[in-house]
């Protein structure tokens, strides 16, 4: 089942060329051209709509080992994102059919039964799909409910409060009431993380006196923190821990730049002191509640509780720029790439 | 009600003189005399028979917060221990009975109806209350059990295996059909950890290469690290833990005499790419378990499954030597000081 003629399209790809060092720079990639795969039986060519940029897209093309293993060198960029099927020999996945999954930097992919894609209707909106109701979104719900066990009454701390995960984990822990205390690195994330997303107080990291701030607005100490950065934050949240305080530990984005392993947070030892844990994650560990808790984002997107903002780059080619944006904390929500518009 | 007339004894205290940098010397302490107290209404006094040294009195003397405060100057220095009840004006504590409690460097001290003292009869062996049938052995049984979710069949590392805790990891662990690898820093610890506990090997971290023999030992990774040390075996053991690998964190005794906090192990980022856990604990997290798990202890020492060695100082003034013997590793097994013969 072939609607177009797929011989007649060129497929732009974005490879791996070397490994960076820190930011990104374009020398690190070379944009290809090459022919769009015809599918093979079981398989569905997808066009790619949109791309959402995570902070693990930087550690995959670092040497080493994640829970997926690292891009090689002239391998297509892998990356997250929504399409929408253009030829199939899939039942899955029919032509016109939305496609969420990994396509990564390029502008048409090959979809297959292999649990990486998931089928998503015709209709909806690849934004909400790759932010607040998709992993983004079940990041933050999993990692505070299930990682962190944040309940009412407890105070949650969330560090890069004003990126996709951190925005969406400042709001779920107020629907849960809990009094959340977000950090940040501009005047302008903090003023949104308080004044849209509800959060009790926000700190700004880089003007204010972290440590002592932390003691003001936490006056019973920190029973969740939920972790985006890692590094010198995690290490003063640790020192503010409560007895039995949680560590969900989603990201470490202020070290995945960095060529060596810094070293970890002194203040691990209050884990000890403190009987606390501390604890990585993935939305994937809870793969089979997936559906549950996307209904209950949508819920609460649909009453107004849950706001999210996309900061949108618009054309492939800017791909590692949009890379760059994560890390130097100049977005305020979800970081997306609009490959192609959807017709 | 009273046998004796605690007006003709001494009191002999071992109390803190000034805060301790690195080991202790004599010098820290004072060794003063003093009245045994009368007891008020629903207090003993007890008799100090025999004191258990734990890492934790060391932490005690530093300056900072633990889950109990420090030990102030002039204070005689908090210590676990078992006594007999040789004055009493409670019912709870009956003339002649034994006593578990933190009695401290002190020939004499009060109980009371507090929960801090436990009356255990008026049968059995201090040293094994001391030891693997009183907090060494209930920190070895619920980290583990608890903490570690240890499982026959996975493997796990024990540091320190030749401490009292370590050893009765190493024999529970093994109990429960796992695959067991030991650190300790002498090869006669490691022979005895291996020959005799049963461990399936044991590494010595002074002159072996730890992250090499990991890889080697354990070709499934570690599921289950129970730390006694921190620091650079601690990170170490991090670099090879296995995917949803756990780490239950007893105590840092490498790092307790350092003034200041040395860094935290940078291989904590394994916690994130690997979804592993590193979690503090005491064992009075399970208070409510300690009768089962007591029991459980004491069925695998009399079916012969389980063993514990006693490294004896003799004499109240020894205190000192003992808590350092727990730094410098020479001890094999539990730290114990007899204060007074059992008559």
């Amino acid at each position: 089942m072939t609607d177009v003629d797929l011989s007649a399209l060129t497929n732009r790809q974005i490879v791996l060329a070397r490994r960076p060092e820190g930011l990104v720079s374009r020398d690190d990639f070379d944009l290809v051209e090459g022919a769009v795969p015809e599918p093979a039986d079981g398989e569905a060519v997808v066009r790619t709509l949109c791309l959402g940029i995570d902070a693990t897209v930087r550690t995959w093309l670092n040497k080493g080992e994640g829970y997926l293993p690292a891009v090689e060198i002239g391998e297509v960029v892998r990356c997250s994102g929504v399409g929408r099927t253009v030829a199939s020999r899939s039942p899955k996945f029919p032509v016109g059919g939305l496609v969420y999954g990994l396509p990564g930097w390029q502008e048409y992919s090959l979809a297959r039964d292999d649990g990486l894609s998931t089928p998503i209707g015709t209709e909806g909106d690849p934004a909400a799909m790759l932010s607040v109701l998709g992993a983004t979104g079940l990041t933050a719900y999993f990692g505070l409910t299930e990682v962190g066990e944040a309940k009412a009454g407890e105070t949650v701390v969330v560090s890069a409060a004003g990126g996709a995960t951190g925005s969406a984990v400042v709001q779920i822990a107020k629907i849960l009431g809990c009094h959340v205390v977000g950090i940040a690195g501009t005047d302008e994330k903090c003023a949104w993380v308080v004044d849209e997303l509800g959060a009790d107080a926000c700190i700004n990291y880089r003007t204010e006196d972290l440590p002592a701030r932390l003691r003001e607005l936490c006056p019973k100490r920190v029973d969740v923190y939920f972790d985006n950065v890692g590094g010198d934050i995690l290490d003063a949240v640790l020192g503010a821990l409560a007895q039995h305080g949680r560590v969900a530990l989603c990201g470490a984005i202020s070290v995945y730049n960095e060529a060596g392993r810094p070293p970890g947070p002194s203040n691990y030892l209050n884990l000890i002191s403190r009987r606390g844990k501390m604890q990585g994650f993935i939305s994937l560990d809870w793969w089979d509640r997936f559906g549950e808790a996307t209904e209950q984002l949508k819920a609460w997107v649909d009453e107004g509780k849950l706001h999210y903002r996309i900061h949108w780059f618009h054309g492939l080619r800017h791909a590692p720029e949009a890379l760059n944006a994560m890390f130097t904390g100049e977005n305020v929500g979800k970081i997306l790439i609009e490959v192609a518009k959807d017709e």
